[in-house]
């Protein structure tokens, strides 16, 4: 399609260039374009986090009239679910949307911006995020590698995971197979369990045949399309390792100053809609998918609370674990005092609102 | 300033007008300008709710270019606070902020969109709205009134309020004089209440005189800014009335209509963004007021928490109020069977996930 344009020199003259076949709106002429592909770690299975992507490049590419149009492309697409980082930090690509504690072996600080054993959930994290200096932290963060990044959606408070034996004790950890990535990983390392990182599409294999003893994957709307609650009995909560895992949208540095400042905040503010928007679509999916759960497979799956001594012995095992990682790198060290120091501020305000609501609201 | 401007005809036809004196940028050229007026009903003492309308009317002035600039009004200003929904109706002005449970005499159903006594939390809301119909009720509901509407900000769970006496048993609330509008305001007459409604800027003195005996506000950042922790002992929580009170963004239709489609997405994508940044402030900052108040007035005031037996009638009472309240009206009867069907829903999901956070995970 052929458009008029009016491409604009540095001294500011105008030169036309192209013809117009049909103006279609006001907004679509007369700008320079861009072109992004915008690669993720999500199979399209994935749903709510494949469709958050698909829906922030549309609304780029509407916001901006055409001039900035980004092009989403899951994992698989243009390269494996975990070369994103690489790819956009050389400029292969513009654009990655993936979580930031997949690259703890470039910086262990980075999954501070995704999931923290004991961490904030989602609105805790947000309020760090965008009130409490997380975001310059991120920023400085990712400039080592040519990045530009910004907090995405959330998926909420997860849950513990599938296991194929109850946990009654810490002692049940010993021994115990179980795929668990990250931080949270380490934590059941101490624990005395056998960690493994199984590929998501092998995990139901591995759990059926025993090869593993329990895993742990997002929550009930996600898991349940994977099939768990046919080859595991037991379902814990709450994900305290991942209480309110955020994603990331991150662009390469020289595409994203390469932009005028309006599709810079166009991009922006796109990726700032997403926190609610992914974070309310998995509620509501989740709800739907644990009421599913307890009606169709209320024979095979029950659905339980870690004792509240394992939860303690968890914890502090974890305050281990997250020092010991933070301690690795100077920006390891920043973030972990950052996130720490705010994490203590609003502990208190926490219990009589948000705790308060769940006690003696919601009741 | 002069810029160079293209005026899109009907048909396509390009016509110059104007005169370039500089060229500042390549998206601020070659465009149609919209210029807004946004009156809130905030003054600017308020800080997080005016700042957020004041960064709105910046986001979306940048993100378009200049060629929506929308300019903000502190109550006040252009009009008494609670003026303008009718102005916006009538089209005087292009956009108001404020908080829909203010026009609750034009449509009781408005309620639900702002807070509602043992109602939805702000992750609740946004969750029913984003995801869960609450959107396409609100926006039928605002058409009759040409209007179209957008879910703005929230300030989290608010606090109970302020009382110069103990509340230690649903008879405490016999003859007390408070003031708390809405649908709180009728579950306290309900519990025996005497309910004033006093203009914020009287409240403190009010409470001083002993006019009052009690007030509901916000949460700790706002109230101490008001002063209240000088003139009443007893701060209660949680604040069942307003669980995570929501605002709005609304604007006159065709005002909206005129704007082209980019346009359209801009201004939704910036309220959008405010529904996580507006928040995520509101708990550093109330977290901040909480650590203040407990540092510098611990001989002052008690933080208390409702007893959970007066919450339990207050749910009961509450419970009567929002049907009796929603069946006024077809639109009341709709938003209050989508609402009450999505909390529902979630009820189980929030016990296993974020209830579960707030008593294992934080502890």
């Amino acid at each position: 399609m052929q458009r008029r344009r009016f491409l604009v020199k540095a001294g500011g003259a105008l030169v036309a260039a192209g013809v117009t076949a049909a103006v279609q709106a006001p907004n679509v002429i007369a700008q320079p374009k861009f072109q992004w592909r915008m690669a993720t770690s999500w199979p399209p299975s994935l749903d709510i986090l494949q469709g958050t992507a698909m829906r922030f490049g549309k609304m780029v590419t509407e916001m901006s009239g055409g001039r900035l149009r980004v092009d989403v492309y899951a994992a698989g697409e243009l390269m494996p679910a975990l070369a994103v980082f690489d790819a956009v930090s050389k400029g292969s690509v513009e654009a990655f949307n993936s979580a930031p504690y997949y690259w703890a072996g470039k910086e262990p600080g980075m999954q501070w911006f995704s999931a923290v054993p004991f961490g904030l959930n989602a609105q805790g994290s947000y309020a760090w995020y965008h009130a409490g200096g997380g975001a310059a932290i991120m920023e400085e963060m990712y400039k080592a590698f040519d990045l530009v990044p910004r907090l995405g959606g959330s998926t909420g408070v997860q849950m513990g995971g599938w296991f194929r034996k109850r946990i009654d004790s810490l002692a049940d950890y010993k021994g115990l197979k179980m795929r668990i990535p990250g931080l949270g990983g380490k934590v059941i390392a101490k624990a005395g369990g056998t960690v493994t990182l199984i590929a998501p599409g092998d995990v139901y294999t591995s759990l059926e045949r025993g090869t593993i003893d329990a895993t742990e994957m997002v929550a009930p709307h996600d898991d349940l399309r994977q099939g768990y609650q046919r080859v595991a009995r037991y379902y814990y909560y709450p994900g305290w390792h991942e209480n309110g895992t955020t994603v990331e949208m991150t662009f390469h540095r020289k595409a994203y100053e390469a932009l005028p400042v309006d599709l810079q905040r166009i991009v922006d503010a796109a990726v700032g809609m997403t926190n609610t928007t992914m974070l309310a679509e998995y509620e509501m999916k989740n709800a739907l998918g644990l009421q599913r759960l307890r009606a169709e497979f209320k024979d095979k799956v029950e659905v339980l609370r870690f004792p509240p001594e394992v939860m303690k012995e968890l914890k502090r095992l974890a305050g281990e674990v997250n020092l010991e990682e933070s301690e690795r790198t100077p920006m390891g060290k920043k973030v972990f005092a950052s996130y720490t120091k705010f994490q203590a501020l609003i502990q208190d305000w926490g219990r009589i609102s948000e705790a308060a609501y769940h006690s003696l609201v919601v009741g």
